[in-house]
């Protein structure tokens, strides 16, 4: 295969919500496209850093797809399908780079090497997830993911929705699940709001909430004590996300499930959770995104990386609604996804295509990631790729 | 005071050399000037993200110049010498940021806050070791502060110069201790290049090694109980920088002091060093970088952070041989700093009128940094603030 052109294009985030710690109206996402030429056929891997922190066009240009342009065709060759193997284009994406600092360039790669991973999925013609079980040689989802609809946000007075509005619209569309920010207001409106989504969802089981790292570590214990009697779903960073004693002081304090990861970028900092924080084999909740840690073939890392340490893949949810992490997820065999239905377009979401039924999400054959279903971001695929 | 404007320029390195991991011809530097007016005066601090990583216009121009640009004076008002809070312009920056990722930009960040400490000691007319060690309360080095010369690259046959030389070159300038690179090469052929700078040096206690991160965990161990007899300065970045628990296995197995911190890039980082790292009282060596960090104002809460953890701040020696890292030395009086008095030019280094003498280095008086009188920066700064 050739690599002919990489393309950046840098895409702000529609439906502007804030958590407890930023507001989204800022933030925008790297929407990448590799156009390349397998076997004479002309290809357009797409691929995207997730949602939720910042576009990197500055680091992409000057660093990552210029080393990946320099290098030999040879060098990258070997990937599924023909197509050119991620690992081998995150390594050279990665070269010259020194070790720590995991951060912005973390989300720039996976960008990158997740468009190669759609471009070898459509390479043969398949959806990604398959392209990823038989790579990795893991038990894909048939049957559809388990999601939960994320969202839950603080809405101002005049808004024109409620939290209970929003949470009733998930359980229409058919989500049994749900996710719900706290930390935005004092604990008795917390708690009074999670009372109002609880009744809404019909069962604490069926609810998370995340505070989005926004209390101190005293707050945080204070809060999870007050939560654990809920039986809620899981609570999600409570503190600083790389506060690994505060994670194992939370872990060993309530019963309820503690779920983090979605500020780790690197395998080295998941090792640092799995060795110092405490967390429980068969209870607590892994969200790294592969778009936020250097792509793929770094998450499939972390997911062994788990197992060697005794917790099982299922504990594995990644941060991240959208279709990348779907096939990600179905293609690992992990515990569930995520979904945005109102928020962070044109990525958050799943294609029409993909059938939502009682709290499962199951893929579209498209192949690849399956992009281009998605009406919102097909127009800009038209763009990036033309 | 009133910022006019905010100008970012990158400066490819010059003295292109490489250590076990990365060559560092590559890699980049921003240089970030703020224009502004205080008291009816035009003033220009300048300030850069250290040496070793990559400049970073991409993430200043995208995020970080527009938030401080977009802020109210009222808002960045009150830091020394009637000048903008450095403190507050470094959460302005950080707006919207979310907790954990500490990378880039980190870097980004760290520019821009340290030209603000620039333009905040022109204000008072002043070097900036006197700004900072008033405002943080300190005890300054009055006598200059210990410098060692940070080199012992590999050089390939015909460059025309060995390892020897550049340590004779260093002694000859006033150098009494030296730092060298180890770990690209085998264990036997390292020994010897010890060995080598030992014997031009006189005292195995004049001289660190650097592995630049390079080990794995079973190697680093290997090499560190290889040269603990040798009775070294201290070892250096054996293995990966956040692998903590590495780090505590290092200071339990050898008595040489273990240095470490150049790739911490955030308080939180530090504080997993200094709770899982078995970091040991009064010994081993903490190299943490402003420009690297978020600038002073973190970097002096890292330094609080290691007097709270029970550790001295002699202890710290900045990784970035420069004039910054110069007077945060002196203002905050740590334990000394690094020259590269070859390499990393245009940055790397001091300015003639800093006084090098029996292994002490002595910042001019120049106002700010004294950027301005180092000759291979001067015509940058020019450029920059014409």
């Amino acid at each position: 295969m050739r690599i002919m052109e990489i393309r950046e294009m840098r895409v702000p985030l529609r439906g502007a919500v804030a958590n407890a710690v930023v507001n989204f109206a800022e933030h925008d996402v790297s929407l990448v496209a590799v156009l390349a030429e397998i076997g004479g056929r002309r290809l357009a891997g797409i691929g995207f850093n997730s949602i939720g922190r910042f576009a990197q066009p500055g680091l992409l240009r000057e660093r990552f797809i210029p080393r990946v342009l320099a290098a030999e065709p040879e060098s990258f060759a070997g990937g599924p399908n023909g197509a050119a193997d991620p690992a081998k284009v995150r390594d050279i994406a990665m070269r010259n780079e020194k070790p720590g600092g995991h951060g912005d360039r973390a989300a720039a790669v996976g960008a990158l090497e997740l468009a190669f991973w759609d471009l070898a999925a459509k390479a043969g013609e398949e959806p990604a997830w398959a392209t990823i079980a038989r790579h990795f040689g893991t038990t894909p989802h048939e049957q559809g993911c388990a999601v939960y609809a994320a969202g839950g946000y603080y809405y101002a007075p005049g808004d024109g929705m409620s939290l209970g509005d929003e949470m009733r619209g998930y359980v229409d569309r058919g989500f049994r699940a749900a996710k719900m920010k706290i930390g935005g207001a004092s604990p008795a409106e917390d708690m009074a709001r999670i009372e109002e989504t609880v009744a809404v969802l019909g069962s604490p089981g069926q609810l998370a909430v995340d505070a989005n790292g926004r209390f101190t570590p005293d707050e945080a214990l204070a809060r999870a004590a007050e939560l654990d009697p809920l039986g809620l779903r899981w609570i999600e960073e409570m503190g600083d996300p790389l506060d690994y004693a505060l994670n194992a002081r939370l872990t060993g304090a309530v019963a309820t499930p503690v779920a983090t990861g979605e500020n780790l970028f690197s395998r080295q900092d998941l090792a640092n959770l799995l060795r110092f924080g405490g967390v429980r084999p068969g209870i607590d909740v892994f969200q790294m995104d592969a778009g936020l840690s250097y792509g793929l073939t770094d998450y499939a890392g972390m997911i062994a990386d788990l197992e060697a340490a005794g917790h099982a893949r299922d504990q594995a949810m990644p941060h991240g609604g959208h279709l990348i992490n779907l096939h990600i997820v179905a293609g690992l065999g992990l515990g569930g996804c995520e979904a945005y239905p109102n928020v962070f377009l044109p990525f958050g979401g799943y294609a029409p295509q993909c059938r939502l039924d009682e709290g499962r999400i199951h893929p579209s054959d498209a192949p690849g990631f399956g992009l281009e279903q998605k009406p919102e971001l097909a127009p800009l695929i038209d763009e990036i790729t033309a």
